[in-house]
């Protein structure tokens, strides 16, 4: 048996900053090298960000990520760490061009880096290229089709990445016949519900099969609509967990192994071996220190706690949100607060992403507002310290009354338009981000205006049904009162029924059923695709299935052209969901 | 030698309308029948319309389009049509359920299918998947490995689907060892600025390699962002064009050909054989009519003429809108008229594809309009007969600027969210589509209002370069001369520099450069994807070139936001350019 001391780099990297994407690796190798560590992996496509869409295929940014590589070996060399083996994901492509018809141009590769004394010491490309959901990576890269071995402190460690992980067949399957003592996965993993629970069951596994150790580092941040979560973990070979980092945060988790040594006689490399999926995959072999390099002291193990469902849900908008304004150069946001759930939601989710100092929201009262909804969000506001304005628009929505006569819907999105202008007017002059404030309940049933409250440039709760909203909310407030601080939202918010306040008197529940009902059903509609008489099997009203139905496939227009958010389920309304807008089909 | 009279039935489905598309098969075949062909060919994914996106992952449609393929087969023999040979495309799913991780769930085919005497007879689906440009083929389907051979009057015909012809190797490569005196390829074949040269081209040459004749059909309409120009032709195993259907319409394209008799001992079926790709096609034999059933008279050949590149996209973007109101069950549209030249061509594309009686215009005047602006579109309106309404916004942005201090930009983008407001208002409250009217160059450059100018449900010219914008109405005016008709543009909106007139004799020129060299630049950067060096190697000016290319880069969001309009070129800024919002990469 060997020791080695492993540190994961759960990093934050933005997608095309490659200068300071490198950077952060000369920083946390520098940090893993200050802990001891022998070994420091980073995530898929570190150097670029992920993911990186059609830049994959523009040659100038294919050789701007080739040259970073080289140039971060050298930098980590003259940075006296030229001796730490690094392991880090970027884009390259193949080197000999086979150009072949419906292969993405260029042949990138989704690749992945072993860094050592100033050089790359080996290279390989992700095997299983993901092609379904929010994934389009047939799209955009060609596939790899080696596994390489590298040995390190006397260990033999194969590394591999991500969607390599969760598919059967390929590089994950030849590792036990390679010997490895360790696999190593490099990860650009997005978040969704309970996805930590999948991912600790398939690492356990794959460990087993693969007979060894398993290391599995994540990216952390916001990207568009996407979060990556982090939680980096280290099983041993019988599956059993060994550390994990704390999730929707960088960390570095730097664990002590104990692993078989390196195999006397392992089969001699370069030979193409048959990976149980119609491929072949070539072990390649390379050695950077034969002798092995016993860390003095062995660190405590580290297992961050578990997250409870809705305080995971919170963690994923609170980091989407804020990555979403810093990574697009703002550093502040503006918002409606009209007195209701949703926006008092967004308004303490941005507060608690970057400071309630760089929120400013707007209230809106127009003749239709009652007067709880004004005293409500001046509470919260107050609560929290937020920068606020009040803009009535009456006398703006009779400007555009004394012109035209709008009546019914047309009168009641007349106001949300007006609003939208306001709030947007003011983002022009001063520079924020507009967040917009809609749910997933309406977003599903097209319960919204287009160009109204539809509007703006972030949607932190568009992947949030109603009856979540009201469970962040309440999980909020338990936070804060388990912290023994005052709860940031007013609990007559969080009570009050639902109203878009549009006409007089007007509720939510005029035009849609109870929010739990719903919910319910687009969960089963949406998130699991059942058709109509599943979804009646599955024992929701028959009326209503067909009605919501029809309310969620006649919605699709207005969710095409609603800001990202964050996405948080398994099917949200953006690229893992995409239909056309002229479409008759109706379930029969 | 033997006869065979085809029928190509270049028609114009719905997406989802499988009920509708069905009653096109019956009513063409119907045609065919009586204009004595033996054989009628309808194109790719006919009964469920092209391209069905995530649709195809659903089961319930997926059995849908089943079911309609079988019901089209008895509908055709109860209409005593069961003795006609019909080729049709539709969705299927591979029969023995092979679940693969990766493979999209249920396994669909894009299918092919022969009908006759009330069943189905032979059956195939697509080999080669595009996933590049707007197509995710990889997503939605898994490859077919057949190529039908089927004897019908005599000849032995083989099938295939659009990407198939466009591919080397696979189906097409095994046509001409299966000795198939035709070789058919049924197509949902979009649109774009000369690709009826190249696919002339193509299919001569692909003729000429299978040593048969070749018969290509293809869809006709528009389906969200896509245009399908139809474009069925024939050419002879030498590859000489036989005949060939006119653009932009539905037609029953008739023709006799001779070709050489089936093959008297056709190598036995059902043995793969290598394709040239890596993978292997079997050939399927079937018979249909032994004997040949040559017509009494040959019918005369009929070669549609070739349009000039810019009528040929007017009628794109006419089509464009016709079948976007329509097949989205509009009956009418509204757009605001500045008496610029962007708005005039929306207006009389919009006339000529639904009729000036069911297109409504806004007057919008501002303190920045100019009385030129007011009176030519006063002038466009009474030549063409559109349905027209002034409404001041003086009063409404006043209103706003009681309120609130907006300067700048703010105060521009105010006055254009104002009129937004107004068209969105008359939108539903009367039910009218609201067309955008802005063009490629200012789509590219980011020279527009968000929630403005460009809000709205279709953008008939967001593919259109300014410049082309100009040569479009150059174009309509010569036509209507030709004809003796009063030209349709008052020559003053084509010759006034463009404006926004947004503040006091503000002019385009103000901050972009003329248009002829922008153009010309962002053709460069957007649709021939040159990298900086490479824009500057080509003599674009190096500042301009970093302007531009920042330019472009900082308006992804704006464009996520904008209507789909008919795509015209090879890069659009739709489903074929997909980048990251949070992008920090500069082109070096």
């Amino acid at each position: 048996m060997a020791q080695l001391r492993l540190a994961l780099a759960q990093v934050n990297p933005t997608v095309g900053d490659l200068d300071g994407n490198a950077d952060l690796v000369v920083e946390w190798t520098r940090r893993a090298a200050e802990a001891g560590a022998q070994l420091v992996a980073f995530p898929e496509m570190m150097l670029t960000g992920y993911p990186v869409e059609d830049l994959a295929l523009r040659k100038s940014f294919v050789e701007a990520s080739q040259r970073t590589l080289l140039r971060t070996a050298r930098r980590l060399a003259e940075a006296g760490l030229g001796e730490q083996a690094v392991v880090v994901g970027h884009l390259d492509r193949r080197p000999v061009s086979l150009v072949r018809p419906g292969q993405p141009a260029g042949a990138p590769l989704n690749a992945l880096a072993w860094l050592h004394g100033g050089e790359v010491v080996a290279r390989s490309a992700k095997h299983h290229l993901p092609n379904y959901g929010v994934f389009d990576e047939f799209r955009y890269f060609v596939r790899g089709d080696r596994l390489p071995v590298v040995r390190v402190g006397g260990i033999d460690v194969a590394t591999v990445i991500c969607e390599d992980l969760w598919q059967d067949g390929g590089p994950v399957s030849v590792t036990r016949a390679a010997h490895a003592g360790l696999l190593l996965v490099i990860n650009g993993s997005p978040y969704e519900r309970s996805k930590d629970d999948v991912r600790l069951e398939l690492a356990a596994r794959r460990a087993r099969e693969a007979g060894c150790a398993l290391a599995y580092v994540n990216m952390v941040g916001g990207q568009d609509e996407l979060v990556f979560d982090g939680d980096s973990l280290i099983v041993g070979a019988d599956g059993t967990l060994l550390a994990r980092a704390p999730r929707f945060e960088e960390h570095l988790l730097v664990c002590d192994l104990t692993l078989p040594g390196a195999h006397p006689s392992p089969q001699s490399a370069a030979q193409p071996v048959e990976a149980g999926d119609g491929t072949t995959i070539t072990v390649e072999r390379t050695v950077l220190s034969p002798r092995q390099d016993p860390p003095s002291e062995t660190l405590p193990p580290q297992i961050a706690p578990a997250l409870d469902d809705v305080t995971e849900v919170y963690a994923a908008l609170v980091l989407g949100v804020r990555d979403y304004v810093r990574k697009n150069g703002f550093r502040s946001v503006i918002c409606g607060l009209s007195g209701g759930v949703d926006s008092a939601l967004v308004a303490t989710i941005a507060a608690d992403a970057i400071g309630p100092e760089n929120v400013h929201v707007v209230l809106l009262p127009s003749r239709h507002s009652s007067d709880h909804s004004l005293t409500d969000a001046e509470e919260l506001v107050a609560r929290q310290g937020l920068n606020t304005r009040t803009v009535p628009i009456n006398d703006m929505v009779e400007a555009f009354e004394r012109e035209l006569t709008l009546t019914g819907l047309a009168a009641e999105n007349l106001q949300a338009r007006v609003r939208a202008v306001v709030w947007m007017g003011l983002s022009n002059e001063d520079g924020h981000l507009v967040l917009t404030t809609g749910n997933k309940s309406e977003l599903a049933t097209g319960y919204s205006t287009l160009y109204g409250d539809s509007a703006g440039g972030y949607g932190p709760i568009k992947d949030v049904t109603k009856t979540m909203v009201w469970a962040l909310c309440r999980r909020r407030n338990e936070r804060a009162e388990a912290a023994g601080e005052p709860p940031p939202i007013p609990q007559e918010i969080i009570d009050k029924p639902p109203s878009a306040e549009l006409s007089p008197g007007q509720l939510d529940t005029d035009s849609l059923p109870e929010y739990e009902v719903l919910d319910a059903l687009l969960d089963d509609y949406v998130e699991r695709d059942l058709g109509r008489d599943a979804l009646i099997a599955a024992g929701h009203d028959p009326g209503l299935v067909e009605r919501v139905i029809r309310l969620v496939d006649r919605a699709e227009y207005k969710r095409r052209q609603y800001p990202p958010g964050p996405k948080i389920t398994q099917k949200n309304f953006g690229r893992d969901r995409r239909l056309p807008i002229t479409n008759r089909w109706q379930e029969p």
